[in-house]
């Protein structure tokens, strides 16, 4: 008889979601009409890019006109697409080879897949609080052990604390850990990692042959040519890291639904000689994915063409912007924030140790603000919300005026 | 120290396709300029259905436009989608709630994925010959043992033999397995089964607790209208399967990259009572996925639209036609073919025992028409070549007029 996989019995059941989602239903109850203003889930699906509206409609017409390279083509994605993307690296002093870039249908596919090319015994370590996705794949996957549901932790998984005092950025682990999973810029708290702290990430890995991956979804919105934007900045990174990185957010697009992947050749472990777990990647994704969307893989080409590069700049501008004004506005009212200078999240600290979920509550009763809590994200996301700048500027202009007149502090 | 998934180890090495691709090199070398007719990879991603095009064109403009909903949207697919899916189903008399229907990037990737929601330990039956994904996948999850170069077989996989003493569609296994692979219209045979050969697959199913998945790829090829097109149209297969299907190729455009998978209500095992199968692929879904393209999906909806059915099965419908040229070709050479009548696919017997790799390469050699060896998909596609039709109707003419003039039985 077929049996489930009981891994799955393990995952936390603890959410904060359908809290979130009943406090957001009591509200629109006691509060019929009211306008929101959402600053909690990405609003980026407006094809907001002229060249890459150009690239679709462009592409649309090829495809109905003349005959494409059909299943014949490249797992990996395009020569066009790998080579606009290696190029992209190249200006930043990084060297990368086009069979080190896997094209893929957007980073959250690969953040979930790149684990299965690993043992089932590897520690894996996150931040804390993290993007649930790099823990809940690898409890599926049978690397994590019992939730504890005061702690709302997993026995089996190392958690690196991000707290002010290291300003969102942990130490290496003190523990001995295999894969490292790092965001940076991260979600939730919008920390960016420094050269040194990244190197001592590095250090710590080739050490202990663990493997960092390096999640860059977020990398276009660091504005400071001093801070690195990919892993690959520090020296030997290729050694111990591979880079997941997508064009959704970067290209005001999520629709685009575009990412890549990048395992290095001199990628090495203690079973892994260079260029093995390259080997094994292209097979896990040679056999479970069909290589992405030809059509978004044009649409990824314009975005890295000159006029593409100018006018996403403009839509990371444009975000960031978004995140002066909220965050602005939340200054105003005498809240401690943080992020949001290179990364368009927003970490607000909840006034006078109110708790996570009751400044949720307060900024939505009192502003009509929609965040998200911090604690969903993890322990030590307590005492804070996420506010999101991937927002039309209406709806933050909206929101910060709002929290400037209604927020009662 | 990481460490790798040890059962990519286990992977069978000895794929044909690097022999065939040496043999297309020296011909390509020993016949410099000839042209080539390639039945062998799918060849349509040509964009050739006029709604679809429509609904692309409309849609880019609709989001360059306007707000879309953000990711604040259904994982499982958009609902709209969703409901023109189950319509479709339910002209077959098949009723299906729209959550137990959840929109993909294409059948691959679910065909793939689909085996992560069982237990480590289930035995896996597989049609022989298979498209390989069906025995990798589950190979690097763990459910296999060692691959034995003489069979091309794993040991503690179930292979059922398919051959024309059973018209390449075969009984159930005699030993106790847990999940069934079923291809229907089969890749690469081009077979179909009965009602009452589903039917032996699903009391097998329902009795010992198994779980059936379906692959409906191809079942917009099937014309007569007394063969069953999906699964469930065999009484209570809903208890006891799920079926994949796809866009690609009944909408004449892989590029889509769109597909469903349909984990019904009802499906029980002895430790997943009704819905909890369900449960888990969306929890595995809304994890590792954040969705099929929206552009996809609007395409995939015009697809459904009147027209859009028009207008595919004149695709489909012209794809058979190319069967019928093709198998005409070679019958008419005193070559056997099975399959290509309700399937993309032709399944050529090879003359006088010939083996498949030798029979490849005489059509290679002679009529300069390129195929799929028989063995490259199992022991038992031993003498016999895979023909697809997938070919835009010039190469088919040219490709049948080669076979007729120029190959020597």
């Amino acid at each position: 008889m077929a049996t489930i996989n009981i891994n799955y019995e393990k995952l936390c059941t603890c959410y904060l979601f359908p809290e979130v989602t009943r406090h957001l239903k009591v509200f629109a109850e006691k509060n019929p009409g009211a306008q929101l203003y959402r600053l909690d889930v990405s609003d980026n699906t407006q094809l907001s890019v002229p060249t890459v509206v150009n690239g679709l409609t462009q592409t649309s017409d090829r495809l109905s006109q003349s005959n494409t390279c059909g299943y014949d083509r490249h797992y990996q994605g395009e020569e066009f697409l790998r080579l606009a993307i290696a190029n992209h690296y190249d200006e930043r002093g990084v060297k990368l080879g086009l069979d080190e870039i896997f094209v893929n249908d957007g980073a959250k596919s690969d953040i979930g897949n790149i684990q299965t090319i690993f043992g089932p015994q590897n520690v894996v370590a996150v931040q804390d609080p993290t993007y649930a996705e790099y823990v809940d794949t690898n409890v599926m996957a049978g690397r994590a052990e019992a939730h504890n549901s005061i702690t709302c932790q997993y026995a089996g998984i190392a958690y690196m604390p991000c707290h002010e005092r290291n300003q969102f950025f942990p130490e290496p682990p003190t523990q001995k850990v295999d894969l490292i999973y790092l965001c940076c810029p991260n979600n939730p708290t919008g920390a960016v990692a420094t050269h040194e702290q990244l190197k001592r990430f590095v250090h710590y890995a080739l050490k202990l042959q663990a493997v960092i991956i390096f999640d860059a979804s977020y990398a276009a919105f660091i504005t400071d040519p001093k801070l690195p934007r990919s892993i690959y900045e520090i020296e030997d990174a290729d050694r111990c890291s591979i880079e997941i990185s997508s064009f959704s957010s970067s290209c005001g697009f999520a629709d685009l639904r575009l990412g890549f992947t990048v395992v290095p050749k001199n990628l090495t472990t203690e079973d892994a000689p260079a260029g093995k777990l390259n080997v094994l990647w292209h097979r896990r994704q040679s056999t479970f994915f069909n290589g992405p969307s030809i059509i978004a893989q044009y649409c990824g080409a314009a975005a890295l063409s000159p006029s593409g590069r100018r006018e996403c700049q403009a839509i990371v501008d444009h975000t960031l912007d978004n995140a002066r004004i909220i965050r602005d506005a939340l200054t105003s009212r005498s809240l401690v924030c943080y992020g949001g200078q290179h990364a368009p999240y927003i970490w607000a600290k909840s006034p006078g140790g109110m708790r996570s979920l009751d400044f949720f509550g307060k900024l939505l009763s009192e502003a009509h603000v929609v965040t998200l809590p911090g604690s969903s994200y993890g322990p030590h996301g307590e005492g804070f919300v996420r506010v999101s700048a991937f927002a039309r500027r209406e709806c933050v202009e909206r929101a910060s005026a709002s929290i400037r007149e209604n927020l009662r502090v």
